[in-house]
């Protein structure tokens, strides 16, 4: 869990993911003498602030995004959402400009968001949620688990991928835009027919804490249902948890891959969180688990 | 309008149009003897579920969607939909999921919809519309008219074609995907300057059942008005009746080729259709004869 | 100023833009001996009405819109929009079906558009608003300075462009569509790792008229970060007035680079403008010049 903690103490509101890929490019050249298989990894000017690393023959990616949900200062005191945060009354933020470091108080006035800063934030400073993790037996809850617990089962399966791609990409949160040319590069390096997104999802009347990780029927877009049988199929012999989820909303880096130009399946798996967008998004343990074991044993399998 | 029928009778929800895509290439096998030029048949894991022709060398595409609206089975019996479908009240669906047949009701409560199924409906099954055919002398009615109008435009075009794409696509009432990697397939193999969309349009204000098919000038976008002047000016040429639609609504593959990283120009024809996306649809027989003819024309002289 | 006066009176509404085109390689031929550098030049079909100058060996492009909103018109006296313009009561537009010049008032009934013109219009014809300019020594006022100031800003850095390309591009008030086939002849010609967006923005409650040209840090979209501090540290270092956008909506040619295939930062860079999309859209002089200046700036040391 030292890793996971880590991850969450990691500012990167989308568009400034630097000290993330920073983070991971360290972690994986630490890490990866003792995982089963050396990647390939690619980084740098020409992926943006994105980190591809390639196990073996891959014909599966697992794409994890990794920035957030924040705020940017806008004119005198106000604040516009970068992705959708929750609009909260009072909690806590934290950034940093050229003048320092920066925690204040969001106030809400008509709908609209402001800071209270004691001086002016300069302009398009990125401010996100201030940090508080918790951890009991059952649950953890901390702000971002959206998506530091997608990035945390992509290196745990990092530890024995034989072949696939693990593809930490950008911007998600705010429309996306990385999957694209990391798609490209991807096709010509070492071509994929199937991709699973690592990224955390919402509890709702259908899909519950502790009852395993889901895997996503539907959310705005729609999988082709011959991946899905075959993904669902597969789940169902692993004896590992899993719940079905059914959404008429929401969107992932899935949305990205539906729309290339490459005939790649998709589907989004992952544990569900309550809380979803706010400081204290709430996801159980159990379901974490359930998650790492479901993407160690499809990539084995798929 | 065996043919028709048959086409009708086959249920393809977006997303798993597999039966579609069987069908359409069990007919193509069976009757290519008989066309002026045999095509080229390009289908299975590469294109996803669906189906393109080469006939001759292409300067033109012509696109068919072969998915429907329909509905999704969530939690409870809840229906979530798929594509835009008329939400109505006590209409029939009909589906299968892996206990057997599925033929039920919906119900709609405060916006919602749900259905009346005897026992639940596994999570993520597809229903569609019961479906009745009706035909006279000047009218069809059924359901999903949209787009097996399309599709038998399409295999009719077939006979007699001696250049160009008849490409059926996938997935296009619910936002699309299909497109982009088609298009990446056809420039590299035999590349296209234009397209036809062929799908079926609604009866407005201006676009009558029974005044030809409808030259789309528009819907939400907007083709380059220098395709549309050729366009318009063959078929002022041909003879064959149509009507010049002009919307500031609606899509169709059109726009998933306007964005597309070729320069392809496109445009929309189709007979226009009353009471769209309900069990009812109904289009006037002489606008699909119309459409027949106008695509036999523009492929021969565009 | 003429040259910015006859791009006032040239109509190119989206989806026909041939008429700028025209005018744009007319004026590349006639001026290109005076520039510093000879483009090389890229129009016709394979561009539908785009045009390309490549100037030495880029890595940054130029992007700048030839179209402008407008309206179209419908059935009986019905007018819809192309893009955003304000709908006002009165005002005056102009255009030209098969029957010749048109010169008719817009009136408005429950929020839609209609016109009084003598004689029906036929579909699908383009109008624009009259144009009426007024300049005095601190402003310009006239219908559509988005994006005839863009494109004036262009013209004026191919003067002394010692690298890079100039792309003039369509549709883009209208969502879009030919940045993709744009990028992907750059890309394969000459490729660029950045772009700048030579456009017109909005005078806000942070942004003014006369403090200098803006730098956009984010619209509807967000450019990445590690780029922006790059173009803002060069502005300044370059003494030229400029001011930072922060705005939560709207969208430009930048929005279809972040969501292309290719990894290429781009940034928004324009003059403010107020009363946007009405035919009395007002630009100080002070920002146009000093969006020339920074323009010139910029593509030396970017």
């Amino acid at each position: 869990m030292n890793t996971l903690k880590e991850l969450l103490h990691i500012d990167s509101v989308s568009g400034d993911e630097s000290k993330m890929t920073d983070f991971l490019i360290r972690y994986t050249h630490k890490r990866m003498s003792s995982w089963k298989v050396t990647p390939e990894i690619y980084f740098g000017d020409d992926f943006h602030d994105c980190l591809l690393l390639k196990f073996g023959n891959p014909t599966t990616a697992v794409f994890a995004h990794i920035d957030t949900i924040g705020f940017m200062a806008r004119y005198e005191n106000q604040l516009v959402p970068v992705g959708g945060p929750e609009i909260i009354e009072g909690c806590y933020l934290v950034g940093m400009d050229s003048l320092g470091p920066i925690r204040c108080k969001l106030h809400t006035y008509e709908g609209a968001a402001y800071h209270d800063f004691g001086r002016p934030i300069e302009r398009g400073t990125r401010l996100s949620f201030e940090q508080s993790i918790k951890i009991d037996e059952e649950f953890i809850e901390a702000a971002y688990l959206d998506n530091r617990l997608g990035i945390y089962n992509a290196l745990q399966l990092c530890e024995t991928l034989e072949n696939g791609w693990v593809v930490f990409s950008t911007y998600e949160e705010h429309g996306g835009g990385s999957i694209p040319y990391l798609l490209n590069f991807i096709q010509k390096r070492a071509p994929i027919k199937q991709a699973l997104i690592s990224d955390i999802t919402w509890v709702t009347d259908g899909v519950h804490h502790g009852e395993g990780v889901a895997i996503s029927i539907r959310d705005k877009f729609i999988p082709r249902k011959k991946f899905l049988d075959k993904v669902i199929g597969l789940a169902e012999k692993s004896s590992i948890p899993f719940q079905l989820e059914v959404e008429a909303a929401g969107g992932s880096d899935g949305r990205e891959i539906q729309f290339s130009p490459y005939a790649i399946d998709w589907c989004f798996i992952g544990a569900p969180e309550d809380h979803v967008h706010t400081p204290h998004e709430k996801v159980a343990l159990k379901d974490l688990d359930a998650m790492i074991k479901m993407y160690q044993f499809l990539m084995k399998h798929l």
